[in-house]
C-alpha cells in the first residue's frame, strides 16, 4: 500500500517506580508499576506517593466496584411510538440477545441494555462482560449480531449507526460514569500526621482545603463534568502505554473525583476512578515489551477470566492516588511546584 | 534514588500516513505524518482520508483561529467583597502584570486575565503567548511571579492554589474552548459526490445523518461537553506521541465538534479543534526521534516564534480530519467497521 | 410568626390556547391548555402550533416511555471497602427495602435502587412509583425510612444527607435523563409539506438546518447539558404554573432534545421530554383554581393510579412541542421573531 | 383570535418575607421580601435565613460582580476560512457595530463581541449594557440590526439565526456564568458559632461537610454543571413571579456555588449567583401589583440606569442565601427536612 511507509517505533521514556504496596479486593501485593511518559517528573511524583504507600499499614486500598464494556447502537423508527414499541420488545426479549452473544464468543457476556429515545431514533446500550480484555472490538462484534437480531424481529427499524456516541468510547460524558463503563475502582489511604508533615511537607487541613477549592470549586467553574481531580490523566497515560492499552481511552479515565477528610490531623485521601478501560490480554498486548511488563506486574497469572484485568486496574488506581497525593501536596506550597521541576531538569541534564 | 529503576523505553509501533494535501492560514504543502499507536487499523483509516485529500483541489484546508496558553491560581480572601476588590485592582494594573511577565521570560506574554468569585475565594485566569512551545512549564512559572506581585500589593489575599483548575490542563471542560487554550484550528473540505461514493462507499446525505444522529444527539445524550465528534483521540493520541507532546492533553484535545453538509449531493466536512496543546520546542522535544520526526514535518524551521507550533497544530487538525472521515464514512455502512478491522488484523498477520 | 406578613396573591395573568390534538399512549383526545405566564406571545405562539396539530391526522402524537421519582442520599463509611460491603448488601437486601416503603405509604413503590462511590461516601439513588403525585414529599419520606432501615443493619455507615443532589431535585444534571425521574415523553408529527409552508412560512429544509446548527450545535458549544432546545422552558413554566405543579422544576424540565428529519419536503418535528415532574394530586393541588384547571383538563378522572398524571404528563409535552414548533419557524425568517413581538405588543396595548 | 379565551389570572400564594439585613455595593437597607409559591415551607425557610442576617453585625453582603444581557446570532459562510475572516472583521469593525447599537436604542449599549466558529458556521455573541431592563427584547432588535449591518459589509455571511443557543436563555450553561449574561452576585455571612447551634441547630463543622459532599461532590457525581447548591431555584421562582420577572430564567439562575467554610467553629457561608436575569422595567414589569412590589422594595427609585436592578438582584441573593442557609442546616440533622414539612402542613390546615 503506497501510503503506508515502512513501520518504525516511537521509543517512550519509560521507568518503573515503586514498589507501592496495595491491599484490597483485587490486589495484595507489593509491586513496581512501569510508566512510559515524556514528562519525567511523573516519576519522582509517583515515586514519593510509593514511598508512603510503603510506610502505611496495608498501604494503598484498593476496591473495584464494578466491570463492564459499552457499545451503543442507533436504530431509526418512523417515530417515537415505533422506537417505543421497539425498545419493549428488547427488553422483553432481553435473553434471546444474551443468547446470540454467548453463541457468538466464548468471553462476551451481555449485562445490561439500556435505551433512550430521541424522536425517531432509539438508541440502544449495551453492557457486557469481556473476560480479561477491555473488549473493543469483542462490543463491536456482539452489537453488529444483535443489530441484525433486532432487525429480524420486523420491528420496522433501520440500520443508524454501530456506535451512537452513547457507549462512549475515548470521549468526555455523563453516561460513563452512571451507567458504568470499562473497571471502576476507588482506591484510598489513611496516612498519619507525621507522614503527612515529613513526606508530604504539608497537613491534612492544608490537603483538604486545596482538594475543595481546585479540585471540586475550581473544577466545577471550569465546566467539568462528573470530574474533580488535577491529574489523573498524567498517570493513566504512562501507565496504559507502558501495559499495551488503547491509551486514547485515558480521556474517559481522566474523569473522577479525589475526596480527602482531615481526620484529627491524619489525612484520609482517596481517589476514585470509574472507567478504567483496561485489559491484560487483546489488541497490543501480544508485543514483546508489553507482554514482559504485564507478566512482571503479575497480570498473566493462571486465574479466573478477569481476574488478572482487576488486578491490572487495581494496580492502576494505587498509581493514580501516588501521583494525585504528591501532586497535590507540593501545591499547598507556594512556588513548591515550579522549584521541583527546575530541579529535576537540572538534574536530568546533568546524568545525561 | 531507590525508587527509580533505570531508564528504559517503550517503543511504539509507528507509520508515516499521507501525504495529506493541506492548505490555509497556517499549512500550504503536501505532508506525510507520523501516527504512534497501538491500533494500527488507525493507518489505513487515516490513510484514505489522506487519499481524498490528495484528489481534491487544495485537499483539507486548515484555519488556525486563536493560539494560548493559561494558568488559574487561587488566591484565598476573607470575603467575596474583598476579592472582588482584588479583582478590580488586577484588571486595572493588568499592566503591571505584562510588564512582569516579559522581565521574566522572552517569549511568554500576558493576553488576558480573566476572573471568577465564589465565595471568598477568587480565581484567577492568566492566557499568555508562548512562542512555539506549548508552554506548560512557561506558564507555571509566569503565574508564579504574578501571585508574588499581586500578594505585594496588599491586597489581603492569601496564597491558594498554583493552579486552580480553571486552567484546565488534561481535563474535559467547557472554559478551555470558550476562553481558549492552546491552538484552536478548523479543518474542512468539500468532497464531490464522485470521490464520497467511490472512496468513501457512501453519500453525502447518509453521512449527514450519521454526524447529527450519532455525533450530536449521541453525545449530547450521553452527556458530552462541548463535543460532538467520533473519534479525535485517537488522532491525537497518535500524532502526539510521534512528535514528543504531552499526550495526556488529549483529554482536551478530544473535545470538538464534527459539522457536515449536504450541498447537492457534494459532502462539506469540517472538524473544530478548539484546543490543541502542541508545541514544537520544550519539554520532549530534544529526543533524537521526536527532533526528526518535526524536522521531517517541516516543524523546525527558521521561521517567526509560533509559526512552527500553528504549522504543526494545521498538520494534526488535517489528519484528525482525514481519521474522521474515513471512520464515519464506515459507520454508515452495516458491519463495515468490523469486517475492516477483521481483514485488517488478518494481513498484518499475514505479514508477520 | 412575626416574620411572615399576611399572606396574599400574585396573580398570574392566564390563558387557555388551543385546542391540541393529541393521541398516543397517554391522551387521545382535542384539549384546550392553560399558561400562566407574564411573557404573553407565548399564546399566540403556542396557538399556532396548536392550530398545525388540528390539522394533521392524529394531531400531535405522545409517547410516555418511562415515569418514576427519586431521592438519593448520603451514608458515609470508614473507606471505599466499607461502603462497597454496604451497597452490595443493600442490593441483596432490595426487597426487604421495597417491604418498607410499601408498608410506609400505600402509592409509594420503590423501583430501582443505584449506588456510587467516592472515597468512604456512599450515595444511593432511590426510585420509586408515586402514583398520580409528583411525590417530592413522598420519596423524602420514603428515604428517611431507609435510611434508618439500612443504618440498623450495623453497617457502620453513619447518616450523611436526606438528599444528597444525585436526585437531582430542581437543578440541570446528567443523571435524570439517564437514570430517570419525573414522567419522561416524546411527542412528535409529521407536518405536510403545504402545512409547513403555509403556516410556518418555511419549509423543512430551513427548519431542519436550524435544529441542526441552532438547537445541536449552538447548545453544545454553549456548554448545555443534555439538552437540545429552543425554549422548553416557557411552555413548562406556564403549563406547571396553572396547574399547581412546583415549577421549580423547570430547570430540569428544560432540558431535552428538539429533533427534526426532512421527509421529501415534509416535516418530522419531535420534542424529547425526559424529566416532567408533574402531579394532579399533592401539594399545590387543592387550590380552587389549580382543582378547576385540572378538571377542565381532564385530569382528575377516576383512573388507575398514575394515568391521570399521564394525561397531564402527555398534554405538557404536547404544549411543549407546539411552542418549540413555533418559535423555530419564526426564526428560520430574518427579523420575523422581533416583528412578532412588536405587533403584538402593539396589539396588546390597543386592547389595554 | 378564537384559539386565545379571554385572559384571567393564576393566583400564586404570596409572603412577605424578613426583613433581612444586606450590605454591600448594591444595597445598604433592611427589606422585607415577597416570594410568590406553592410551596409555603419556603416562607419560614428563608424567614429563618433572615433572622439570623438580622442578628449578625452588617448581615448578608451582596457584591455584585458583573452585568450584562447576550443575544448570539448565527450566520453561515462558505467555509471556515471565510467565517474565520469575518469575524476578525468584526472585531476591527467593533466600533461601528457599537455605535449602530447605540443609534438604535437610547439603553443598550454594546459591551463585548465573542465569535466561535463551527465548519463553516459562525457564532457571533453580543454582550449589552441594559440599563435597569433584564434586556430580552433590547438585545434581539440590537441583533437584528447588528446582523443587517455586518451582511452589508459583503462578506458573503447568510442568514442562519438571530438566536444561536450560545445566548445562553432559560438554558443550562456553561457559557453563562464563564463570558456573563445577566447580574452576577456573590452573598456571604459570617455567623458566629452561638448562632449557628441556636438558630440553625448544627455546627460550623457539619454545615461544611454537607456542603462538600452533597453540594460539590453530589452534584459532580450527578452530571451537574458549573452548580452546586441545594436549591437555589426555589427562591427565584418565588422572588422572580412576585416581582414580574421572566421566571423561565431560573433556568440558569439555579446554577452556582455555595461554598462554606468552618473559621473555629464560626461558620463563612456564601451563594455565588452568576447569572441574575432580572429587571425593574420593561416586560411585565407594569402590572398593578408587580409595580407594587417593587416600590416596596425600593427599586423603583429615581437613579443611575442599572441602579435599581442591581439593588433587586442585591436583594434576590441576599434571599437565596437566607434559604440556601436554612435548607441546608436542616438537612444535615436526620429526619428534620420531613419533620419541618409535616409540621407547616399541619399548622397551615390548622389555620385553614
Amino acid at each position: 500500500m503506497t501510503m503506508l511507509s515502512a513501520t518504525e517505533v516511537t521509543p517512550i521514556p519509560t521507568s518503573w517506580v515503586g514498589p507501592i504496596r496495595v491491599s484490597g479486593n483485587a490486589v495484595d501485593d507489593e509491586v513496581r508499576v512501569p510508566l512510559a511518559t515524556y514528562e519525567t517528573p511523573l516519576w519522582p511524583s509517583v515515586g514519593r506517593g510509593a514511598r508512603i504507600s510503603r510506610l502505611v499499614e496495608g498501604g494503598i486500598q484498593v476496591t473495584v466496584v464494578d466491570e463492564r464494556m459499552t457499545r451503543s447502537v442507533i436504530l431509526t423508527a418512523t417515530n417515537a411510538a415505533q422506537a417505543h414499541a421497539a425498545a419493549q420488545r428488547i427488553r422483553e426479549r432481553q435473553d434471546e440477545l444474551a443468547a446470540a452473544v454467548s453463541a457468538q464468543s466464548s468471553y462476551a457476556r451481555l449485562l445490561e441494555v439500556h435505551s433512550e429515545i430521541v424522536g425517531n431514533l432509539l438508541f440502544i446500550r449495551f453492557a457486557f462482560a469481556t473476560g480479561d480484555a477491555s473488549g473493543h472490538n469483542m462490543v463491536t462484534n456482539a452489537a453488529d449480531a444483535l443489530i441484525a437480531l433486532v432487525r429480524s424481529w420486523e420491528s420496522g427499524l433501520e440500520y443508524g449507526s454501530i456506535s451512537g456516541n452513547y457507549c462512549s468510547d475515548k470521549k468526555a460524558t455523563a453516561v460513563n460514569g452512571i451507567l458504568g463503563r470499562g473497571r471502576s475502582a476507588v482506591a484510598d489511604i489513611l496516612i498519619p500526621r507525621e507522614l503527612v508533615e515529613q513526606q508530604l511537607r504539608t497537613t491534612a487541613a492544608r490537603m483538604c482545603d486545596l482538594v475543595v477549592r481546585k479540585n471540586l470549586v475550581g473544577s466545577t467553574i471550569a465546566g467539568a463534568l462528573r470530574s474533580g481531580n488535577a491529574h489523573y490523566a498524567n498517570m493513566l497515560l504512562a501507565f496504559y502505554l507502558a501495559t499495551g492499552q488503547d491509551a486514547a481511552n485515558i480521556v474517559e479515565g481522566s474523569q473522577g473525583i479525589t475526596y480527602a477528610e482531615n481526620r484529627d490531623g491524619d489525612l484520609y485521601f482517596s481517589c476514585q476512578l470509574p472507567h478504567l478501560i483496561v485489559g491484560t490480554v487483546g489488541n497490543g498486548k501480544h508485543l514483546t515489551g508489553v507482554e514482559a511488563a504485564l507478566e512482571r506486574l503479575g497480570c498473566r497469572e493462571p486465574r479466573e477470566p478477569g481476574e488478572n484485568a482487576r488486578r491490572l486496574a487495581g494496580l492502576i488506581a494505587a498509581t493514580v492516588l501516588c501521583g494525585e497525593l504528591s501532586l497535590l501536596a507540593a501545591q499547598t506550597n507556594p512556588g513548591e511546584l515550579m522549584r521541583a521541576h527546575v530541579q529535576l531538569e537540572r538534574a536530568q541534564k546533568e546524568q545525561a
